[in-house]
């Protein structure tokens, strides 16, 4: 397979094309490092069947001249900060709908026929099923994030019926683990590396999340693009189980040896559009034989090694 | 109340105008004059509560401007056209998702906090449950038409949730009579004028469809306005019955005093993306007391009457 990859650079992008490149596939990988880091693909440019196009989404001509040869996109490039998207509404609506539009029109003046998306749990809104599942009942979106993701979900699900596409959406909860870099396990870290006395928690510390590593988050899209013959295939990736943000905090500190006094902010979620509850049922991907290899505390842990031993992303992100 | 309409040049918007002066309000009403029509407004304009501001959504600026001062937005303006919107994808993108971002935006810079959106039944795609409630299970999209309306709720949702507006959605199924300017009815009435003696139908006619009134619609809209303290309250509106597209094509003939030879194009639905089943339930308004005041026959039958005493939709129209 020629893979495109939208969002090479970036925490979920990066390890896609690092997987893809040790299934021997050839990978063009498109980001414009606004938030991907080259040296998360430090491994994947010695590798001499990976391009990589520095660009942007919105620049249409270079997007279609570089996307052409490929015959799958991974759609993963997307402003994924779900917290501040009060303060610049414009960047999801550019960065995810219109972004997501210019990939589908991309394929199609390429004549390219399969996209798979990384939407979020996000669109479930305040979900009222648990664990919810695909077909929970129409939500209404909480979050700017959320309803950018629902809007490429349409555009994608609509081009998919209107031209004979094929689609694989993926609902994520969030994702831990190696090139993480936002989320509360990346400001706890911050935090207790600066003070490990002292841990302030936005909300109550009882928000129930549920999570996934990101490795088990890149064999489930690849186990739904071996196994799914459907034109219109959506999926929740998840883990089977959720944690407390308290819970989060007590293995974060362990990890850390350090054993620091909580504060609280207080409230039951941890700012506007916060949701108190992610619990994903993933019984549909399961049934195409994936199964998570990490338990929530051991994605955590291993965020943890990964946060404390590449301090620099600290200083080249913002926050 | 100072209403702003957006789209006031419509079909909708025209019929929301003169509702609302009738009652008494003020009414600011902006169209490009892409679909509209100068005529709908033609007694709008010697209303001395009526201002009418030449302007495209898109044009920021000019938006900004004209809704200042205004308490409530009715957001009419839409790229309605549901069947050809595989011929230009871009149109459902521009004049639906970003108009109504960007008049989200121009309600924020001016304190506005009330928004009623005319959305569709399409957002349901291929509903599975007949009649067809708000909360039925999460739907796939069919069309960019579906799609692009379904990402504005999300857009008026997440305002709602983030900045604290107000927000009413209104899930139409196809309204009918006077100032009607596009679909079955239009297209039937359009062949028979020219030929009485025959008549092409997309599909099978087996396609079952509701349909209401625009003068119920808008009698809907102000009533879910007047009893509902809802932060984000969202509403099917439609008949409480459906008809077959034969039904109506038998209908709309009887009128016209004709007795085409039906032909068919065939298959299960009229093009692609076309919705073979549009039914609605509609139990959430009619709990506030709101009933249709037409049958789809009678609605039927007055479109019928309205498009043969104004042909001149025909030569002003494309189709």
């Amino acid at each position: 397979m020629h893979a495109f990859v939208t969002g090479a650079a970036g925490f979920v992008g990066s390890n896609l094309v690092d997987r893809l490149l040790e299934l021997g596939h050839t990978v063009t990988g498109y980001d414009n490092f606004s938030t991907g880091h080259a040296a998360f693909l430090e491994s994947a440019t010695t590798n001499e069947k990976f391009r990589l196009v520095t660009g942007d989404l919105l620049d249409t001509e270079k997007l279609n001249s570089a996307i052409r040869g490929a015959d799958v996109v991974f759609h993963l490039a997307a402003n994924a900060d779900v917290r501040f998207g009060l303060e610049h509404p414009r960047k999801d609506l550019e960065q995810n709908t219109i972004a997501t539009f210019n990939v589908l029109e991309a394929m199609r003046a390429n004549g390219l026929g399969t996209i798979a998306f990384s939407s979020t749990g996000s669109v479930y809104g305040e979900a009222t099923v648990f664990p919810t599942p695909e077909d929970a009942p129409f939500p209404s979106q909480t979050s700017l994030y959320g309803a950018s993701k629902l809007a490429c979900e349409g555009l994608i699900s609509a081009y998919v019926e209107g031209y004979g596409m094929r689609g694989y959406i993926f609902r994520f909860v969030s994702l831990l683990a190696e090139r993480y870099t936002h989320g509360h396990v990346y400001d706890f870290v911050k935090s207790l590396l600066a003070d490990p006395s002292t841990l302030h928690v936005l909300g109550d510390g009882q928000q129930r999340k549920s999570y996934l590593h990101v490795s088990d988050c890149v064999s489930a899209i690849l186990t739904a693009l071996d196994h799914t013959e459907k034109r219109l295939a959506i999926f929740n990736l998840g883990a089977e189980e959720y944690c407390k943000i308290n819970d989060s905090a007590g293995w974060i500190a362990a990890r850390m040896g350090c054993n620091p006094r909580l504060t609280y902010s207080g409230g039951d979620r941890g700012w506007v559009g916060d949701n108190p509850f992610i619990f994903l049922d993933t019984k549909r991907i399961r049934a195409l034989g994936w199964r998570p290899e990490f338990s929530i505390q051991e994605s955590v842990e291993r965020t943890v090694d990964w946060l404390v031993g590449n301090q620099w992303v600290y200083s080249a992100h913002r926050g």
